[in-house]
């Protein structure tokens, strides 16, 4: 096991804070950094707990460090906002070692790399279970931010990417199969969709935004139910991979039920005015990202799935679908 | 077990985000808030993790959520700042039950109020066993933040209040003892001297200065050691509470080990050149906070511990002061 001073050495070594906004980095009772004055703060933090949001034989610990930040940036990602600084929560077992202890600190490298952040500060607890909270600082412009609430009736529904890839991939992981490479990489590497959220903002287009983490329609009712809205979405739009399409009758009888209710894809879910189809259309291809149109915001609360047909299923409960109609 | 919808609900009902600075509170994708412009952030987070940091019977559900944040804000209180705002990230199991969620929920109200911040944000995951990780944003102007850096040969070195309390309430709440309502105080509800860092650092009285979280001996290197410097200390100094004097004996043999090595009093430690004196104790009477000198830093690196005959007394290793000379 890492003794815990010779652990803060190495990530102060490691994580050298070179930013000139960094004015305290790791090391100090507490972090201090420069917020541009015109800017707001974004905070958002969310933590990967050992056998409840990973088990350690199927994730390696770089992966994992990754995907702890990657999530967290996909928040600040879901608001239009950069992400630009970090801190790590870190409940570490002594079972783990100093091989993963080293996998851990390069997957926050590397997510420090990827997503153009500084670590600055973090905390390292003993726990019998591994848990990673991260905890994400941001900036956004004042008058572009993308909250949940501001979706209107009409409004177009988009969705970024390909849904329930990720649920799926745990389930190939969790069946042992090696074949699902892509699968398996959107659960164990998920790419938060930051480019795109930001780009959406700065262009004013979206009404509402949201990351999916716990499955399209519990974050869909999050932009419409939660606000007195409803929506209506045509199954046959949901993008699906062509991955997902191949493998999803191996592990479960209907397609859609998965890629409606399996969180941890974090593609964007937002909403629009029908005027900016052809803008967001744009905004797509310059980033090559897919966003699909897959529905619209209605007066009434209430989701409404329509089949290939235009006939209404029903939502027995909040992100379980029943296909009985 | 409450369900995390109804708990967000109710989080949102019982932490209302009332300050104009919180843009975005509790519920979006991230938290924003909007920093004084000419002001730095500062950040910090910390853990407390069942049977590492707590024993479920030992504290309430009410004192752990209040102390999850009392020891953050202590972080800023050590740079000189004010905490503004925090955010919560909680590793609940079912096994505690809707009680312990209240309590919990009311330990980090009263925290709030008490430190006049406001919960923005946080998580709520499973977990086997219970951590509370708390993030808490504060704001501090930049020329007087206080680093642990900065400290001279020469300088005097202080505490505040008195030291070991904390780790001798523990063992005497372990040893099942009721009687010793102030020292498990000192444990259970530990009051940070955000008053006490942040008027030292308005005044500019201090060099360096760090909150007592892991014993007095190792934040007395991180403050000296670390930067290549040394202290002497006098033992008799050392400030002790009248009921650590009356109770340590029944703990242990030597009255100084559990009070130079005994973490978690949040006691501040600071140096300061010797022309302040006068400053520091005006500062002290106005707070009714004391504050002790207890020794001074030295140009040679090593911590040099005094008794009453002025004898040295060596000091193996870190954290562990052996009385053999």
């Amino acid at each position: 096991m890492i003794d815990e001073l010779s652990a803060l050495r190495r990530i102060k070594e490691r994580f050298r804070n070179v930013s000139k906004s960094v004015i305290m980095g790791i090391g100090d009772d507490a972090a201090a950094v420069q917020i541009h004055p015109e800017k707001q703060l974004l905070v958002t933090t969310d933590s990967q707990v050992e056998d409840v949001h990973f088990i350690k034989r199927q994730i390696s610990a770089e992966q994992l460090g990754r995907r702890a930040v990657a999530v967290s940036v996909s928040d600040i990602g879901a608001m239009g906002g950069v992400p630009k600084f970090f801190l790590v929560s870190l409940g570490f077992s002594k079972d783990y070692g100093e091989d993963f202890w080293e996998g851990l600190m390069d997957g926050f490298e590397a997510a420090g790399r990827e997503f153009e952040m500084e670590l600055i500060g973090g905390n390292i607890s003993a726990s019998e279970r591994l848990f990673v909270d991260v905890t994400v600082l941001g900036e956004v412009e004042p008058d572009i931010m993308v909250k949940r609430t501001g979706a209107s009736a009409g409004d177009i529904i988009y969705v970024s990417g390909t849904v329930g890839d990720s649920a799926l991939g745990l389930k190939a992981l969790l069946a042992g199969g090696k074949e699902d490479e892509y699968l398996v990489g959107r659960y164990t590497a998920p790419q938060p969709r930051l480019a795109l959220g930001r780009e959406l903002a700065k262009r004013k287009l979206v009404s509402s935004m949201i990351d999916i983490s716990d499955g399209l329609i519990l974050d869909l009712e999050r932009i419409t139910l939660e606000h007195g809205l409803g929506a209506r979405i045509s199954l046959g739009q949901i993008p699906l991979s062509s991955s997902y399409r191949r493998r999803i009758s191996d592990f479960m009888p209907d397609p859609y039920q998965l890629a409606l209710s399996g969180g941890e894809d974090y593609e964007l879910l937002f909403t629009s005015t029908e005027g900016n189809a052809g803008d967001i259309n744009e905004v797509s291809k310059i980033l090559e990202i897919p966003v699909t149109e897959i529905g619209h915001v209605t007066p009434e609360p209430g989701i409404i799935l329509l089949d290939a047909d235009g006939k209404e299923l029903s939502i027995e409960r909040r992100g379980f679908i029943h296909f009985s109609s």
